[in-house]
C-alpha cells in the first residue's frame, strides 16, 4: 500500500454567531464567523471509515454556540483561546486546534436627542442608540489561535482596508529587458487593498495576555498612519514601513506579513480630445494587479506567519 | 419574417474612474462606477449589422473619462446629467440616455499633527491628511439618469446599508395553515441590508435643481433614523416608516422603493447543553432569507420606480 | 398623511431544495433555489404591523419542501406553477404569487463496467453511474411563473452561458464623434455571458401544456447554433439572430430578451517585441465591457419581460 | 532598528490571456489566468525603494503575452515552466520563480451538419465547430510551477469540482461529549466541491517531463471514480480513496492534497406536515460546513504541498 497519510485536520467552518450584552438599555454586540480545525490520532477514519476518534463537527459548532452564552466574546481572540483549549484539553484523540475568526464591526446609529424632534440638519443633537447598529463595512478583523496544549500561537489581522493616496508616490530607476515597456512615473496614485497578518509574542498561560481589543485597534492606526505618512518609491517601501511601524511600536509583537496588491490608476490619456490630463483623471483597473508580499520580523524572532495567510 | 425588435438599448457598463482635486495640499476625490445605455433609431443593425447608426461604446468610455476632466465631478447625479445630456442631443440617431453610477465612498486618515510625534495613544493630537484617504465601505451610493431630450428622471438610492436592531421587534398574530411552524416571536434581532432607490420631483432643466451632495446625505440619515426610532412588528412596517419619512421631510423626493432581506438571527437553542439563552446567542443565517419589498409614493405623484430595480 | 403604499410584495427567497426519486438503483435528482414573492391586500402590515394578512415567509419555505415531497419536482416550470396555485387559492388576502427559480444541472459520474477493473485509459468500457453526479457548470437554469388567480405567466431562460467565436466577427462603419479613438476590426473575437430569458405563450389551465423539460433543451440549443452560425458584424446582429432562431422554430415562445456584455478580448500588440500577432494572442478584458440588451418579439405578442429582468 | 525583511516576493497576478491556434478552420484556443511571483535580492527597494534589483510587475505582463506568441500554450504547466525559466536565468537578482495559473475549459458547439437544416430535433446530424465555443464551467483547472534555477516543483490540481452521491454514504460510531446533538445517519447524502493540488515527482529538466494534458485528465477522472466507487463511513474515509487511487494509478505523482467541504444536504423533517420523507427532500445548506482536509503521499515521499494551498 503506497499511499500514506500526511497532514490532516477537519472541522466546522464559518460558524457565524452573533452575542448580545445588554447592560439595561444600551446592548453590546460581537459578530463572528468561527472555523474550527482539529488534528490528532485521525488514522483510522481515513484509512477504514471507523468515527471512533471523531469528535463531530457538528458538535464543534454546538460548542461555538454553547461558549458564546457560557464565556461571552470579550475579543475574538479570547473566545477562540477558550475554545482551542477546549477541545485539545477535552478530547483524548485531538493534539492541536487551530480557530479562525472573521469579525464585523458595527457602530451605533446616531439618533434625535429626546425633545430635539427629529435630526433634519446635522447640526441637531443626537446621541448614539443603544440597541440600533450600522454595520461599518471597512475592514474585516480576523485572528488565528492555534493550540497543541503547552504553546500559543496568536496571529491576529485585517483584511481588505481600502487605502489610497493620491500624491506622493513615484516609480522609476527600475530594471528594463526586451519585454519593458512602462513609463517612468514622478507622481502617481498609490492604492491597496490592506491584507496583514501579525504574530503575538505572548505564548504561555502564565505570561500576562495582551489587551487583544486595544491591541488591534493600535495596529490597524499604525498601518494607516505608515501608510499615510510615507513617500513611496515602491510599494515595497511602503509595505516595509507599516510592518516596521508596527514592530517598533508595539512590542508584543514579533512579525508581521502583508500581502497588498498594487490597485492600479492610470492616468488616462487625454491628447486625442485636446485635453490635458495634470494628475486630475484615472482609470481605477481590476485585473492584472501588481502583487507585493512580504514578512517583517523582530530581530531574533521565529517566522511563523505562513506565506499564504494572507492575501486571501 | 416573424421577429419583431422591441425595446433595446447598448452601451459601456462600469466603467471606473477617479476623480482628483487638489487644492493646494488638500486633495478632494470621487470614485465611480458609470454604466451608459443608448436607445435610438437602432433597427438596422440588429437585422444587418450595420453600425452607421451606432457610436462605440468605446466612445461612451472615452467621453466618461474627458467629462471628469471638462466638468469635473461635483456629484453623481451632476455627472450622469452632463453624460446623459451629451448623447441625446449630440447623436442624431439617439433618442434617450440611461446613465447608471456607483459611487464609492473615502474618508481621509488620520495622521498626527505636526510635531505630535507618532500617534501611540488615542488622546494625541491628530488631523485629516490632505491626499490619504481610506475607503468607507459602509453602503455604496447609486443613482440612475434617464433623459430622452425633454425630460429628465433622476432616482438616488444606495446598497448594502447593513443595519440592526437587536431588540424592540417583535412578529406574532399571522396567519397559520397547514404549513405553518414558526413560533411567535416577542423580542428578536431585526436585521436587514438596506436597498433603496427615490426618485427626485425634479424633471426640467427650467426648474432649479436639488443639492444632490445634500440630499442624499439627509436621505439616508431619515432611513438610519427611522429603522432605529420603529418599534417594529414586521418589517413591512419598517420599510413603511423609512419610506414615510423620507417623503415627509424631504419634498423634493416623490417615490421610494426598498427591497429588504429580512437576514435572520435564530436564538439558539442551548436547552440541550443545560443553559438558557435570554436573547443573548444568535445564529446568524444566509439562506434562505425573507424579502419585503414595497414602493412608497407621495400622494398623486406616478409610480416609476421599476419593481426589479432594488435589490440588485 | 402623503405616503402612499405602491406596488409591494414579500416573500422567502433561496430555499435550496434536492429533490430524489430512487428507481432502484438508478437515482434521478433536481436541484433548485426556489424565491417566492406574493402580494395581495397588505396595506395594514405596512401601517400598523399587524400581521393578521401575513403567511409568514417561514411557512412559504416550508411549502417548498412539503410540495417537493407531494408533488415532486418533474420540472422547474412545473414545480412553480404548483407553488403559485396554491398561494393564490388558498390564501384569501394573497392575489398574485411570483415564484423564481434557478435549477443547477447534475451529470452521472461514468465508472468502469463491472469487471472491467479501473478505468486506465479512456478507451475503457465505462457507464453511467446510478447515484454518483458531478455538477455541470455551464449555465444556470432560470425561470419564473406568475399567477393572479386566472392567467400564468411562465418565462424560462438561463443566465451565465458564456460563448466565444474565435472569428467570423467584424466590427467597422461606426459612427465617429470628437471621443472615438476606436479602430476598426475585420476579425475580432466575439464572446458573451449569454441572459436570456422567454416567455411561453401558454397562459390558461385549458390550454395544454408546454413539454418545460424539451422546450428548455431546445432553446439553449438553438441559442447556441445561431450564436455558432451568424457572421456577425455586430453583437445587436447576433442577438437578434438567436432570438429570432428561437421565436421561428419555436411556436410556443412568444417573446425572448437578451443581456449580452461584450467580453471583449483585445489583440495585443507585439510589436514593441519584434512580434507579430497574427489573430493569436488575445488580452481578455474584465471592465468596462460593453452591454447589448434588446427584446425579440413574436409579430402581434405584447411585450411583457421586464428590461431589468436579464441581466442579473 | 528591529524590523528585518523576511520572506518577500513580487510580480503580477491574474494576466489573461487568450491564445487561438488556427489549423485552417479548426481553431485551438487556451484560455489562462496567469500570476507571476518573483523573489530574490530584494532588500534595497523595501528599505529605501530603489528599484535597482526590480523588473517591472508590468514588465512580467508582458512576458506572458509575448510568450504566448513565441512558445504558444501546449499546457498550462508547460507555459509555466518557459516564464519560470525565463525570469531566473534571464534576472541577475531574481533567484526563484513561482507561477501560478488557472485554465478555464472551452468545449465546441455543436452545429448542424451541411445541408442537415436546423437542427430542430436531437436526433439530427450535428458536427463540432471550427470556431465556435462554449464554456464548460465544470471545474477550474489549476497548477503552480516554481523553479530555483536547479529544481522544479510543479504541483497540478482542480477547483471546484462539485460531486454529490444520493446514496452509499453513512455517518455514525463517532464520539458524543456534552455538547453533541447530531443524530447517526445511516443513508445520507455525500457532496462536496473537491478542491486538490497534486505534485509531481519530476523535477530535474534532464528527466522526461509528464505529459501535462493527459496526466490532468487522468487525475481528474480517478478522483471521480473513486468519489463513485467508495461506500462511505466518513469524508476523510472518500478523500483518501481518492488521493490513493491518484497515487496508485499514476507513478509520476508523489503528493496530493485535499480540501473538501462537507456540503451538507439535511433531509428535512416533513412529519409536521403529516408527511413521510423516505431519504426524498433535502435542504442544501451553504454554513456553516464541515470541512475535511488531509494530504495522502507515495510512501517515501516528502511532503511538499502547503497546508493552505487548497481550499481557496
Amino acid at each position: 500500500m503506497p499511499a500514506i497519510l500526511g497532514q490532516n485536520q477537519y472541522g466546522k467552518s464559518e460558524n457565524r454567531v452573533v452575542r448580545i450584552v445588554r447592560d439595561g438599555g444600551i446592548h453590546r454586540l460581537k459578530d463572528l464567523s468561527v472555523s474550527i480545525s482539529l488534528s490528532g490520532d485521525m488514522a483510522e477514519v481515513h484509512h477504514s471509515g471507523s468515527n471512533a476518534h471523531v469528535l463531530p463537527t457538528d458538535t464543534t459548532k454546538n460548542t461555538v454556540y454553547a461558549f458564546a452564552k457560557e464565556y461571552g466574546i470579550e475579543s475574538a481572540e479570547q473566545f477562540g483561546i477558550h475554545l482551542a483549549r477546549h477541545f485539545v484539553t477535552s478530547q483524548q484523540h485531538i493534539q492541536r486546534a487551530r480557530i479562525r475568526i472573521e469579525e464585523y464591526a458595527w457602530e451605533r446609529i446616531q439618533v434625535p436627542m429626546p425633545g430635539a424632534g427629529e435630526a433634519t440638519t446635522f447640526t441637531e443633537a443626537t446621541e448614539a442608540s443603544g440597541h440600533s447598529f450600522v454595520r461599518s463595512g471597512q475592514e474585516t478583523r480576523v485572528c488565528q489561535i492555534t493550540y497543541d496544549g503547552a504553546r500559543w500561537q496568536i496571529i491576529s489581522g485585517l483584511e481588505d482596508l481600502t487605502v489610497m493616496n493620491s500624491t506622493n508616490s513615484e516609480f522609476w530607476g527600475y530594471v528594463k529587458d526586451r519585454y519593458t515597456t512602462l513609463q517612468e512615473a514622478y507622481d502617481r496614485i498609490l492604492a491597496t487593498d490592506v491584507s496583514a497578518r501579525w504574530r503575538h509574542g505572548w505564548e504561555f498561560d502564565e505570561n500576562p495576555m495582551p489587551a487583544w481589543e486595544d491591541s488591534y485597534a493600535q495596529a490597524k492606526r499604525y498601518i494607516l498612519q505608515a501608510f499615510a505618512e510615507t513617500y513611496s518609491y515602491s510599494l515595497q517601501q511602503t509595505l516595509y514601513a507599516m510592518g516596521s511601524r508596527v514592530l517598533e511600536g508595539m512590542e508584543g509583537i514579533d512579525e508581521i506579513r502583508f500581502s497588498l496588491p498594487n490597485k492600479h490608476h492610470f492616468l488616462v490619456d487625454l491628447k486625442p480630445f485636446d485635453l490635458t490630463n495634470d494628475h486630475e483623471v484615472y482609470l481605477a483597473a481590476d485585473r492584472p494587479f501588481g502583487l507585493i508580499e512580504a514578512t517583517v520580523l523582530r530581530d531574533g524572532a521565529a517566522a511563523e506567519i505562513p506565506v499564504d495567510l494572507t492575501g486571501g
